[in-house]
C-alpha cells in the first residue's frame, strides 16, 4: 500500500534574512577589483541600470558608463514612442497622485516606433558609451535586429517570467539560439529564478541571464499572482546553473541578480550569493540624472486588463556619482555602493567578484535589529 | 526502559508565508482554462461565493452565476428569517458601530421559516442562474429537501467543525450516507482541514469538500478556542486526500477552500496547493452588488453564550465584474481576480486548474516585503 | 581527534505560536465535562485564581470557589501584613502612576504576622469555600502549619524558580519530603518548566506542579535576568514527567500550567499541551469582584535590588461569572473562558480535560492574523 | 554524473531569539562569584567598557575600576587628538542633531599626538585604577610601545573585523605573535566571530578575543555592507574555540562579547552562550559618570568615503553604581545588570561565569512578548 502524497515546500531566503559572514583572511581594500565582463566586453563596475523609463535615458546611460556601469534602456517604453520623450516624461510626473495609473496606461498605448529605436540607440552611441537595450520576447524579432544595425552592443531580452520554451496558439514562441544566429551582440535573457531555466537557457548559448521575478519594490507581481522568489534563494539556485554549465562545457556565463536590491548591503549579499553583476532601479532613480525625477515605475504589465505598475515617489538623495562612489553622511547603506563593496570586500578576504561567491552566508533575520535602529534614529532608544 | 514521550508539533502554513514558483515552461494566457466541475455541472469559474447574509442574495446570486460562479445562499440567515430581508439587512448596517453586534444577536434570533426556503430557491431558479443553498448539519434533515423540492442544484452542509462521524447525546448525528441516499442534487461538505477527516468523508459519497478552520477575517474561532489550521497546509492535507480517494475508487471530488483568500495572489496560491475551486467572502462583499453594502458579518456562533460574529466595515470598492475581470487600476491584487489567476496560470505553465496543483510552491514569508509596499505607498521609501 | 563542540540550542514555542487541529470526530458540547482533581478534592472548573494581592482576597476566593474554580490567595501580601489589607490595597490602587512602584517598595515591607494568616484562612473556610494559601518556599516552614491548622485545604509553595534541590550558604533548603510528613493536605509546588525538575519534585511525593516561568504579563524575569521558557513547551515538558512517574508508580500528578494565558485560546492551547487546569491572573484581575480595580501587579522580586513588579492597568471588563461563563458581546476571546473550552472540547471531541491532551497541536504563527485582526476592529480592512 | 552544488546558509541567532533555561539544581545568590581574570589579572565584574570616546575618558575609568570592571581608553579617539579632550567632546554633544555627523567627521581628522598617549594613560594609572588601552592593527606597532611604557596594564587591538592572517599591497600586516614579543603585558584581540579566526588568534598567543560584528546599537556594518553575526551564534563558535584549544594546549583564553548588550537579559545570555565577560556600550553611556552626556557614537569606519558612525541621543538614566549595582524601579533589565546576573546565577545553579557556560539555552523569540509587554507599558493591557 503506497502512502499518501503530500506536496512539499523548500524554504526560500530574501536578503533582509541572511547576512555575510567575515572571512578567515582580511584584505585591503586597495587589494580588491570589481571589474565585470560579458562576453568580453568588460565594466569596472558589476552594476547595471534597469531598463526603466524613469530610470535610464540616452544622457543618463551616458553618465553611467562614465561611472563604470552600464545602463539598459527599455526599448518600448517612452525613449522609442514619442519623438520628444522628455515631454511624455513630464507628464507623467507631474499627474497628480491620483490621476498618474491613468496617464501611464494612457502614455504606454502610443505605438512603438522602429526609427525612433535606431536614433535612440545612436545618440547613446555618439556620447562614446556602450549601449545596452531591453525588449521584451514578442517583440525581439522586430526590434533587437533594428537596435543591432544601429550600433547596440548587448540585448537583453526581458519578460517577467521567461523560459527558453513558451507555448503560444497564435504565433510561435521565441527561440534564442535562432535569435543568437540572427544578431551578433552578446544577448542577456530574463527574468528566471530556477536552476533548470537558467541552464536550460545557457544551453541556448545566450550570454547572460537576469535573476529574479517579484522582489521589486516596484513590482507587484507576487501580491497580485502569487508567484516570485526571494533573491538569495534565486540566486543561489541560478549561481548552480551557471557553475554547471561551467563545469560541462567551459563556458562562463554570468548571472545579474535584478530586484530587491536597495542597499550596499542588499548589493554585497547578492554577489556572496553568486551574482556576477546586479541590476539596481531604486537608487539609481533616486539620483539627480535620473529622467523620473524622484519618481519610478514598473515596465508595463503582461495583461491588459491588469494593472500597470505604480507610479512611486522615491525621492532625489544626491548625484549618481555620491550614489555609486561617495561621499556621504547616509548610514542606511543606500549610498556609496561601491565603497561598501571594497569594505565588504576586504572583510571577507574577497579580491575579485568571483572570490565573493565562497563567502560564507548565514541566515539572520533582520526584524528586531531594524527595530532598534528605528528607534536609535528617533532618539527613543 | 522506555523513553518518555514529547508531544510534537507539526509547522503550518499560511497563504502570507508561502508563494508560487514559475515553471520551466511559460504558455499564452489565452492558452488556459479556468473551468471547475462539480458532479458533472460545470462553471466557467473556479469561485464560489460564501455562504454569508451580507454576500449573497438571490439577485447577487444570479450575478455572479451570469460571470461564470457558484453563490450560495445561507438558507439560515434573514433570507429564510423573513419576509422582507432587505430590511433586515438594512438594520444591521444601519445599526451605530457599537450595537452592532447586539443587533445581529437580535436579528438572528428569528425563526428558520421552511416555506421561505422555497421561495428564496425559486426566486434564484427564476433568474436562470445555478442555485447552491448551505445548512448547517442540524437542520439538514429538515432544510436541505425542501430545498431540492423547490429546484435547488447544490447542498452545501456547513459548519465551522464538520467530521464524518459526531457524538450525540440527545440525538443521532447526521449521517452523510443517509443524506445522499433522500436527495439527489450534488452534497458538498464542511469545514474540514486534515487527511483523515477529508477521505472519510469522500468515502461517505459526498460531492465536494470545503476545507479551512479558523483562517477567516470574520471568523474568531482561533482566538477564542485556539482551533485553527492556516490554509495551505488545511488545502495540501484535504488535496493528498482527494488523490488518495482517486486512486482508489477512480472518483475525483474536489476540494474548495475556504477562508482567508483576499487577494488574487492568496487564490493563486490555494490552487497551487491543490484546491479545484476557492469560496471568498470579504472580496465580493467589497461589491457594489453585495446586499450588506460595504460591511461583512461571520455567521453565527454554535455556542449560545459566545459572541455571534462581529459586523466589519469592509467598505465597497467596484462593481462584481472589475472585483472579478478587471480592468483595475489597484495594485494589491484585490480586483481582477481572474486576470490574476490567467496571468498566473501562464506563468507557471498550467493550462487548466489541475495543471496549477503540480506548481512548485515555496516557503518565503512576505513580512518584509510587505513593509516595503507600505512604505512605498506612503511614499517615505 | 575530536571534533569540536558547539553549544546547541531547542526551539521552544509559545501560545501565539501554536494551534489547536481539530479532531476527527465531533461531539456535542453536552456531552462534556471540564472536572479538575488534586489529590481527590474536585472542582468543577479546571481554573486556578492566581496568588496575587490583586486578585484573590478572602471574599474573591469565595465567589471562585461558587463558580467551580479554586483561588490561591498570597500568604506574603497584604492580607496577612496588614490588620485592614483592603486599605493597603487602595493605596496601591490609588498611587499616581509614577510613584506606583515605590509605594509597592513600601507596602510590601511590614512584616507578616502569622495571627492574620490564620484570620484570613478562617474567613475563607467560614464563607463555605475550599481555601488555597500559597507561601514561598523560605516562609513554608512556618506559614503552612499555621495555615493548616486554621483550616487550609491546600498549600502552594511557589516561587520563580523552584527545584527539589537548592543550594543555601545560610541554612538549609526547604524538603518536600519533609514538608509532606508535617503537614496533611495537598502541596502544590512550582514554578518548574522542565522534565527533570517536575520528575523530581513529583517523586518527592508532592501533588500538584506549577509549570512556567518568566511568560506572564506582569512578570519581568526574562527581560532582566534572561531566563524564561515559552509556555507551550514548558507544559508539553512536564507533562511527560507527569506521564512518565504514573506510568512508572500509577500515582497520576496534575500539572497547572501558570502564566501567559490571556483568551480562551491560550487556556485550550494549555490543555491540548498536557495542562490539568491552569492558574490565571490579568483576565480576573480584569473582574469587578478583583480586588486590584482593574489593576495588576507581580509578586516580591527575590532579589532586593531588583525592582519589584510594576503595577499594570488592565482595567474591569466585566463580572467574574461573565468572564468565566459569558454571555459576552467580546470577540476576542478575554471573556467566557468556559464557553470556549467547551467548544473546543467539541471540536477536538474530547470529552473530558484528558482527552484533550491528545488533541493535535501544530505550529502556525499568529503574527500576520492578528495583524488582519487589528484592522478589522479598525474597520480599515 | 555529479549532482549540482547549491550554497547553503547556517541559521544564526541574537540576544532576543534565545531565553536560558532554569536548572535542576538552584542557589542562593549569595554563593555565586562573578569573578573574571585576563592572563592573572581579575577584576570582580566580569564587564570592560567599550573603547568609545563618549563613555570612556581617563575619570570614568577610574570610577569603573572602583566598581569592580575594567575600562578600554580609545587611544585613537579625542583624548589623544586633543589637549583638551573635553571641549572637543562638548563641540559633538551640543551640534545640532543634523550637523552631528560632519562635526564628528571633523573632529576625528586632527592627528594623534604620541605624547597624549602616554600623559592620558598616566591619568588612568595615578588614580590607582588599572588601565587598559585600544588601539586598531595598523597604529598599534607605533602607539602600544607607547602605552606600555606609559604603564597600561593591557592592550586592546580592536577593528570591525579581526583576523590573525591580513593581506596588504603597501605594507606588511600586524603580525601578533611579533607584536607579544615586543611589549609585556596582555593583549586583547578583536573583533571575530567565527571559530576559525578565534582559534588561530589564540594559537598565536593572544590573551583574549573580542567576540562580535555588526550587532551593535551604533554600528551600520550589517546595513552598509551585508557583513555581521548575531551575538548567540559568534559567542557559541568562539567559545567552542576557547575550549578547544583549551583541551589542547590547557591554556584558557577569555573570550568576551562586544555589542549589542543593552539588558541585563542580554548579558546573562551572552554567559550562558559561552562568554567569559562582556563589552558593553550603550548601557553605561547612559550613566551620569560617561562623557557623552547621554550621547553615544561609533567608531570611525575604515573607508573614508563610507560614513562615520552617527551620533545617537541615548539619555542619562543614572548613576554608573545605579546601572551596575541599582537598586532601581526599572522593570525593563537596563538597571542593576550585577544584581540581575546574580539572579540568573542562582536560577540556574551556577557558582561561577564557567558554570553558567553549562546552562540549556532554548530558541524562544521574544517578538509577541515585548508586544505584550509594550502594552503593559502603556496601559492599554
Amino acid at each position: 500500500m503506497e502512502a499518501p502524497r503530500f506536496k512539499e515546500a523548500r524554504r526560500a531566503y530574501g536578503f533582509d534574512e541572511i547576512a555575510i559572514a567575515p572571512g578567515s583572511v582580511t584584505i585591503n581594500p586597495d587589494q580588491t577589483t570589481t571589474e565585470f565582463s560579458i562576453d568580453g566586453m568588460t565594466m569596472t563596475m558589476p552594476i547595471l541600470a534597469a531598463a526603466m523609463d524613469a530610470i535610464v535615458s540616452p544622457s543618463f546611460a551616458a553618465k553611467f558608463d562614465d561611472l563604470g556601469g552600464l545602463a539598459v534602456m527599455n526599448l518600448e517604453g517612452v525613449q522609442t514612442r514619442y519623438d520628444d520623450p522628455d515631454a511624455m516624461l513630464g507628464e507623467i510626473i507631474d499627474a497628480p497622485k491620483e490621476e498618474a495609473t491613468n496617464v501611464l496606461q494612457r502614455v504606454y498605448t502610443a505605438p512603438i516606433r522602429e526609427e525612433l529605436v535606431g536614433e535612440r540607440v545612436e545618440e547613446i552611441k555618439s556620447s562614446g558609451a556602450k549601449c545596452a537595450v531591453s525588449v521584451t520576447p514578442a517583440s525581439t524579432k522586430r526590434l533587437a535586429p533594428v537596435a543591432v544595425e544601429a550600433g547596440a552592443d548587448t540585448i537583453v531580452v526581458q519578460s517577467t517570467v521567461t523560459t527558453a520554451r513558451h507555448v503560444s496558439k497564435s504565433k510561435r514562441g521565441l527561440v534564442f539560439s535562432d535569435l543568437l544566429e540572427t544578431i551578433n551582440v552578446p544577448v542577456l535573457v530574463g527574468n528566471c529564478v530556477s536552476y533548470d531555466v537558467a541552464l536550460e537557457l545557457m544551453e541556448a548559448g545566450i550570454h547572460g541571464v537576469l535573476v529574479g521575478i517579484g522582489p521589486g519594490a516596484a513590482c507587484t507581481t507576487r501580491e497580485v499572482t502569487g508567484v516570485g522568489v526571494p533573491q538569495v534563494t534565486a540566486t543561489i539556485d541560478c549561481a548552480a546553473a551557471r557553475d554547471e554549465h561551467h563545469r560541462r562545457t567551459g563556458r562562463y556565463v554570468p548571472i545579474i541578480t535584478d530586484g530587491g536590491i536597495r542597499t550596499g548591503g542588499d548589493m554585497c549579499k547578492a554577489f556572496a550569493c553568486g551574482a556576477d553583476a546586479v541590476m539596481i532601479g531604486t537608487p539609481l532613480a533616486q539620483s539627480e540624472e535620473a529622467p523620473g525625477r524622484g519618481h519610478n515605475w514598473g515596465m508595463a504589465s503582461p495583461h491588459p486588463a491588469l494593472p500597470r505598475g505604480v507610479r512611486v515617489d522615491v525621492g532625489v538623495t544626491g548625484s549618481l556619482e555620491e550614489i555609486l562612489y561617495g561621499p556621504t553622511s547616509k548610514t542606511d547603506g543606500t549610498q556609496n555602493l561601491m565603497g561598501a563593496l571594497e569594505v565588504c570586500m576586504s572583510m571577507i578576504g574577497a579580491f575579485d567578484i568571483r572570490d565573493m561567491h565562497s563567502a560564507d552566508i548565514i541566515i539572520a533575520p533582520s526584524i528586531k535589529t531594524e527595530g532598534k535602529r528605528h528607534q536609535l534614529e528617533q532618539g527613543t532608544y
